[in-house]
């Protein structure tokens, strides 16, 4: 998907919003166990429920590998089930050397129809080099993550006072420029958002956080936004499970992904 | 496996040799592609030809990812084959925020009965932890890499003058002892090993790189083993391919392994 659809998306839209589909078997609505596929139901229902007001979709791979077979068999059919209008992301966090990041490249972007892939920038140029061989498709680097362990590596200084994520945003905006590559920036981080605009004044930034990890999306807007929003917030536990273990479930997750879209829009001065 | 396991198989077969399973089903002999699951029969030879030889086996996740379903159904049956003696590592190079470390750590050891599994040190400590939370588990964190792009990250100095790789053998020293955690460094590496040893003097390594990366096993042995060996060393495409296209393939990666085995055996002085 190129960047512009994303945009036009987002202002068509008045919304910045990714639903997480970090989807549970053991947290869904017990009544959807009775069908055949009760993960890709759940997820069928709650696509139906945000579309209107979301702009990509991220399935957690964690989730759907824990499944085993039947776990990749549901990712498939949710896949299918997302408009075309919407961005995919593979939420994998993978990177090795570059053999076997073309393979991991090869799952995602071949074997599924993903729009991009979360990769880990620990192994550096080369294990990244692989998913961006691919014209069209997005690699979303992990820089400043949003939980606590965050703070033990990504925020090492080097001997010129730059954190780790500096040096990666840095280096890496060398690989692709804001046309192929996102960077993770986690929501609980927004009071360094605006240093890391400085470094990185277009790219987009996927901010995981907000809602159960209790980032700010007022905050994160302010920091992080650029002229065409350059932002993709996701929300997952707090949207796909607002209905709990209703029949009727996907009224709550409607309108929880329904009142931050209405937020965003306010944000986005609509 | 504990860890008295692993060094006892080590002395009795005078190996510290890892296999590993890096199954691309666009490699493997073509007479295979006639058989029901192709990668599985490769593999099963494969482990017929080098159990004697090696103490551990390593399939690389991503070769079973790409092949989709039927990719997780060889790895599954693949290790039915591994014998109960030897040490079997998920070389996955995962690694997420908590609640999804936590399913990962399900897939590999629940789902798949793996000893082991590579993890990606970026995120830090709460990433780590879920896969530590499996008694008689292993963490095997990525430190020191046998790619080229490892320099791009893994060789920034800190303000102390410590590479980050250095700040993630001391940090996660604290997360688990070296009955529960290994480090990859790979054979590129060697001329680090003598530091490491410095930082972490009696956790295992997993060491990479040996054969087609180039990595030079009697360096990273005069280097990098202890009294007693501390180091598991892979190779994955040297042995696994070195029968090339024939029916028997089977005999020249027999030999491939044998090799590096008396190899290994002369360096442990036996």
């Amino acid at each position: 998907m190129q960047r512009d659809s994303i945009v036009n998306q987002i202002q068509q839209k008045g919304s910045f919003l990714c639903v997480g589909l970090d989807t549970d078997i053991r947290k869904i609505p017990t009544f959807l166990l009775d069908y055949e596929d009760p993960v890709y139901e759940f997820n069928r229902r709650v696509i139906g429920a945000t579309k209107d007001f979301c702009i990509a979709y991220k399935p957690n791979i964690a989730f759907y590998e824990a499944q085993g077979v039947s776990g990749w068999k549901a990712l498939e059919k949710t896949l299918a089930e997302i408009p075309s209008t919407h961005f995919t992301i593979a939420d994998a966090k993978r990177g090795d050397i570059g053999n076997t990041s073309s393979l991991y490249a090869r799952t995602f972007f071949e074997s599924f129809p993903f729009d991009a892939v979360t990769v880990a920038p620990y192994m550096g140029s080369d294990s990244v080099q692989p998913f961006l061989a691919y014209e069209g498709k997005w690699v979303i680097l992990l820089a400043l993550t949003s939980n606590q362990g965050s703070a033990d590596f990504q925020l090492i200084k080097n001997n010129s006072g730059a954190y780790l994520y500096e040096e990666v945003l840095k280096k890496s905006a060398e690989w692709a420029g804001p046309d192929r590559m996102m960077y993770v920036v986690g929501a609980t981080q927004a009071q360094s958002l605006a240093s890391i605009r400085k470094l990185i004044p277009e790219h987009f930034l996927l901010v995981p956080g907000v809602g159960s990890q209790g980032g700010d999306l007022e905050a994160v807007f302010r920091y992080g936004s650029t002229s065409d929003v350059g932002l993709i917030v996701n929300a997952s536990r707090s949207i796909i499970y607002a209905g709990g273990n209703n029949e009727n479930f996907a009224d709550a997750v409607s309108e929880a992904a329904r009142t931050l879209q209405k937020e965003m829009k306010t944000l986005m001065g609509g």
